[in-house]
């Protein structure tokens, strides 16, 4: 039995909170259990250097943890002058999760920037970025869709993200810290509505691992994901029936 | 009239919320209308090099905004490599503050780190900072008393801040953004429960400001500093009976 | 009675010597008591890109101390790779201050940079420094004048700043560092010839001040900046007939 | 058809050679194609702190691009002042798969650094990076064996890394730069040599991808793991006779 | 009796290999003895700000070892965040001496960089990186001369570099690591084809050193910047004719 | 005829100020015509790591120049966040040249920091800097011996250093800025007491230069370094009769 009476294939309670933000084109708290990220998307109306004058747009992502979000204090990145190694696999890794499902040319050139903020941490901070991330961004490009500066609604699809990993000899859904820092095998997965892998990272990390217990573990993944693109769809309300998953952008 | 019917001798709207964090050892979050702040106080048990060995505690704070904070999006600390001048002033204000309220030698041998993390900011962060920093301090120190680390209680005072300032000719308490943009004097007022001055950092920001404008705005922050601090004796509940303003610590 | 004999009401040995650097547009060497100060200005043609194109001028200042300006060496901020919180306060205030008498309008697009550099530092270092950039910066005006760059006179009045604080229980002008180590109350008086503040930091460096305290400190505050103005005067010399306190700029 | 003629399921030339620098403990230049990367082992008799007093030794790793290794010069990370996320990420990733199959209780209180520096770059350097540095780390190792400071031989399986992804709609092994630029999905596989997964990292650069896919990709790296063991085993001679796939070390 | 058997005038075995990069514009590998330089030339079509519009062109270099290019492994530069003194020096000296032999008029508004890295050092890298840069250079400017982008062949002259030393009582060239660790004097000298001097570094390490002493080691140095310059033109092969020692550059 | 009527074998005038600091251990001000440099010894009974329990002393130096040294303001390195090559090369000689003439066992296990700060620079500031530091720092030693911290006075010789170099066709001694902009040679001569080299760097800035030019700046740098020892001998007094060039140093 799980910390919390859990099941093996069975989410923490996830809640996501929109408008939290009075400044921000779109923002949600997202919770998953007792970890809170706080995710605003911004939308400026110019793109990075490599990509000036091509008629499309950008999505990036920042990631950072208050530095009490864990049961110890870390120093902040902005002290120690620069950012660990972690913040920027995090962020590389959301950014180009997100990309996935925006039509960066529909989008046109202005780009739209997540920031993730975690304010406790009880595992996951990574995939409930995503997860968060997703709906706040959702909500700023039906902002510039309102505004009528879109001729297309440039996500392509759903897009959610989860941890797996095995603990003890059992495959689990969705670790808490405890689960997560005495797990064998770890593994984030993020798909998208449609049920295709964007991103896939395992790592034995006590052990290798196998061809079976990654089936498991994808299995774990992919119920995950549905759970919390169902509830993605619910506070997205009616923006949800703009995204056509694998289909072609609605137009606006 | 101000924006929001205010006043100009009134507060924005004071809501201090308790134990927003699990790990941190004091934690609030603290709102001036639509600023918001979450602070939190990590106790540790040792002290910077320059006080080793002295039997005597510290107290720092550090401050940091989100990127979405405000209006516009500002680009991360981290991302830059370095602080600001305007975070490094703002932090050094704080833990000045917060220190002249505790006796470091009750304090024994250990650190207390208050976290400040603008959420959201419409003008006043850093008052408000120190007024929940303050709060989040005092329940950590309480921590120490209840787990029996302490023999006096080290809080000599309380503690609050505010701003006020000159807004066209009048003079005006608790400046939100749009005030303080346009404001021509500007000044922060940190006092302690007995009524004095810890600081006073007044900026003539368009004019230099007269001895009579100066004796207005005393005024304005005497009054807003009282009714901060009757806010926070609510929130403290029972513990604020162990600060007694001006007399040596209680004993625990 | 205070070491060198000084009365509670007297400045130490003011001394300003001009024309110290032979490729600065003005420059000064400021002494107070055994405090020295170079202070150089250099006007370039440019301004910051936050004020391109908008026919306004630009003032700024820097502050160091040399590594042996003091009696324990410090490691050279260049060294440390960053700038220390106290600097980047302290060059913060002095150009907050220099700006509040200029006439950025009548300044026109060009930038004057202040660079206080501490030779020896006895305590005041921060308020020797504006009240010599001042005079180092209105001959740099003047020259821009004699160069027929300028349709008005832009120094709109007088500034020197002078510490105050308490020492034991006597309120003290002007202390040096023995008597700075041991304040208990500090504070940094910045005012114009009009006798109107400019800046007012006071800080509760060992215990929190009165109203009376603050009272009888401004006070000391505003005599110690009227005598330095005198001083200025009289090395300016009929270029200080230029500057017409709380006065529209004279024609050039 | 793929440029030089390779079948879907074939790697580059692969050469490993051995002995390339006379100062390290353990040293390989391993070519795949036209990559061609260098890999040094140091053995150090220190842990880093997070480490000491626990008789366990570490391996870690740091990886490099000469500025020409590309096809366009990249500017030094040394000038820069940082390392990239992309470096970051990579030397994050060599490390944590060769400490996947090192006895670090068996490896005693020391540290071995593997320095995988890219001479020139043509696709694959990550993984190229972990074939090679394994074999050096085991040469270091044996040193260590010989020199009679171990009591068992701590590497518990073999290791290489091959890069996979889908070109087109072709499912191919081992990509060339040329390939990986215009891959759809790409995926880099870790394996051990008892056909167990270390690390799993696959991402739909362009497109989502399938079960299907991924089945097909896993197949291909696994294949391509075989080989490089192969080509591993041959060089490292009668020292590959110390590592047993998920045996317990050898006792040496 | 010098270690290697060589006599006091001798120098070691010089190797250079040619077209080591498949991607640089010019590449060698430079051996003398133990020591290992890549030397690549990377040529674009733009000059750094100061030269903007002037119609000339650049030559830069910059010069790193690998981490365990050496008997103990040095932290990288890129990882302590900044590069050391020693490292400027020497890249300063690098670019210094190859634009005194090129004609930066003929070569046009371009810039070649340099990158000299040390793969194995004994000694004498940043002399053996100024006599391999001088090839790479060469073979990157023939290409522009090749691709009808010169008009004049803008190599003026041979350069070449080589360390002299007083080992005990006797002037040495070209001392290995061993002999430069308990050099009294060591002294780096760039020539040029013509017999002039480009740079003479003399440091008296253990001692000051007497005229006669400098006498004796010129001489040293100048015999081998010959036998240098003499394995240069064997690689350059039909390159050689276009450089004309102090002579202006020959049309193309 | 030279700028100023100096003849081509002629100092600029060399004025040596002691005791400018109040702080420092020994200090000095050094002017060679319009270049002007504050010189101060720091005493600190410690060393730097890599010397601890070697029972023996260290001396080293930093230089840097104020933003306004020159005829256009340069930003400081503090700001910049780093030291520019450039002086980095400077203080690495300036270190160098000053432990050449001091015994470190003699000075013990302590350490001298010479801060060599340049208030106007007009040509020839390293050089000025070693002969100024060289005053400085035995003022400070000497402090050491009439505390009776020494047995044995550790300064083995005079130091002093110059610039000489090819204007024209002519060989000049001592190069103000206007000079030195327009060399073609350039070449920096530090030697001692004794009339050995301790230092020789010669720059071929505009061509390579000839042995028979080399021979001519030696000479003009030797009579240079003589009149400069001079002028330090008569500025050090009676300390100067420690000081036996070349000889064992003197009983304390």
């Amino acid at each position: 039995m799980r910390s919390n009476g859990r099941n093996v294939d069975e989410l923490r309670h996830v809640k996501i909170t929109t408008q939290v933000n009075k400044y921000a084109e779109g923002s949600v708290l997202i919770e998953m259990g007792d970890t809170k990220v706080i995710c605003t998307a911004t939308v400026e109306e110019k793109v990075p250097p490599f990509l000036k004058g091509q008629g499309k747009g950008w999505v990036t992502a920042e990631y950072s943890m208050l530095p009490r979000a864990t049961q110890t204090r870390n120093q902040r990145e902005a002290a120690r002058g620069k950012l660990t190694g972690r913040t920027m696999e995090i962020q590389r890794l959301i950014g180009r999760a997100l990309r996935s499902v925006v039509n960066l040319q529909a989008l046109g050139e202005r780009s739209i920037t997540l920031d993730c903020d975690v304010i406790q941490a009880d595992g996951g901070t990574r995939t409930a970025s995503i997860t968060g991330a997703f709906v706040a961004m959702v909500f700023a490009i039906n902002k510039l869709a309102q505004d009528r500066k879109l001729s297309q609604f440039p996500v392509t699809d759903y897009l959610a993200a989860i941890s797996v990993g095995v603990v003890g000899d059992k495959a689990l859904l969705d670790l808490n810290y405890e689960e997560d820092s005495k797990a064998k095998v770890d593994m984030n997965v993020v798909m998208t509505g449609a049920g295709a892998f964007v991103e896939l990272q395992g790592t034995g990390e006590d052990r290798p691992f196998t061809r079976q217990e990654l089936d498991q573990l994808l299995e774990l993944g992919e119920k995950g994901v549905y759970e919390l693109i169902a509830a993605q769809k619910e506070v997205l309300g009616e923006v949800a029936l703009k995204i056509q998953s694998g289909q072609p952008g609605q137009e606006v």
